[in-house]
């Protein structure tokens, strides 16, 4: 047997605050989305004005980002044609993505679940994806 | 050219939680998500003690009230075996469902989203999602 | 932040290994599958001449009875046309099940995983699961 | 009427030990997944450490290896923009992968089964993978 460290409830809402904040100061609705270490979503929030679209996209950045436990921006580049990762996009039906804007959620080495952010640009995502997980760690030190 | 009354992301916030206090109040913890008039997401929790397979059961429940108009559990009776609806539940990609549980949330005859609430017995899941329902439309006339 | 129990790798190798010895014992070749808490396989044996088809059958029934943290058998009343849980198998991507033979692992009033069989007959999947979840019991009281 | 060559329960253990052993060797838990001649699930392990978005990817590579009956690192090239087998990977439902680290297993020319392994870097994959086919068939010699 063995214990696994978690993300809980109010750890979902506090990065859902903290992106929507960031979102906020830039001035862009997001998506945003928070699952658990095993992938499963813990909190999702539509900010008024962010695409439908974005939806979906959001919660596949924080799934691939909880599962490859790395940025989903980091496993891009492995995934371009002529790369050995090409074509794991089409796996896990249609939840792998490497969209930037997936960050994993690390706490003492071990990844914890992560955020998904998605209706700006890709860099816009990353920003309050980033700003998020930041702000997250300082909370939790301050705890 | 037309205009739609949709729910906004207060009130995805409100009926998240009145959900929330309700399903406390009665010691269920539950998978709690709200979709707009269009059938997209706009908010979910998991409360910490609910169950990972709900999750996506909630979400279902909740697009199916918004699409058909009505409660999941009102759907049910004319998709059994010898009524014209039966397997209605094959179609939408495994997201309609006639567990009980999704409510359409109605303003002036309008449904402007729906709530679907999962991880309790369907007794629970309709009374905590019928308690967001009824809280929220009193919210509303104290705005 | 929370702390998970949750089925180890050699825990998985056990639970296989109890399947194993009862369908051997009783002349059924078995699919065992092992999922983690999160409903995420462990480990999986097709005994010689357990059915292919039955494979993938194994492998819903371990997950479905780790999410609804009960035996697949309990499930299937409760779905029966007529029934509020009517249609639940449409959900899931195909991977709910109310097939008995998916028993979930209990430890301390949490579930830890499930164990999920399939081959032979109902009840001799059924024998095979509940005989492996017994003596798993049994054996981490001796640890 | 033909007779077919097919790996059995007790060589796709030797084979998950084989590549457990070479996995812990070079200290990268994995998930492994061996099928038969037909495609079919034989077993499968997730050492402890390997991530649950790995475990379909390992049954995904094992699979692909033995239908198409070359390593999975072998079929890319001839997938890339450009080449006649570009978008292969959209078929299969998903089960189609070019990622490295899948391997058949071969016995006097016939392709018998295969293996495939997923959650570290494409090289260890390739490396626990490689390993494991090799030390089958010394093994196999010594029978």
């Amino acid at each position: 047997m063995k214990m696994i460290r978690n993300l809980d409830a109010r750890d979902a809402d506090r990065l859902i605050e903290a992106a929507t904040d960031k979102a906020n100061e830039i001035g862009v609705p997001q998506n945003i989305a928070v699952v658990d270490a095993a992938g499963h979503l813990l909190a999702f929030r539509r900010m008024d004005g962010a695409k439908f679209i974005s939806v979906d996209i959001a919660l596949a950045k924080a799934f691939t980002a909880a599962g490859a436990r790395k940025s989903t921006a980091d496993i891009g580049p492995a995934t371009q044609p002529g790369q050995p990762g090409y074509g794991i996009q089409n796996l896990q039906g249609g939840r792998f993505t490497t969209l930037p804007g997936g960050i994993p959620i690390t706490v003492e080495g071990a990844v914890v679940g992560a955020i998904g952010v998605s209706s700006g640009s890709t860099s816009e995502d990353v920003e309050v994806a980033q700003s998020a997980v930041s702000r997250f760690a300082t909370m939790k030190k301050a705890d």
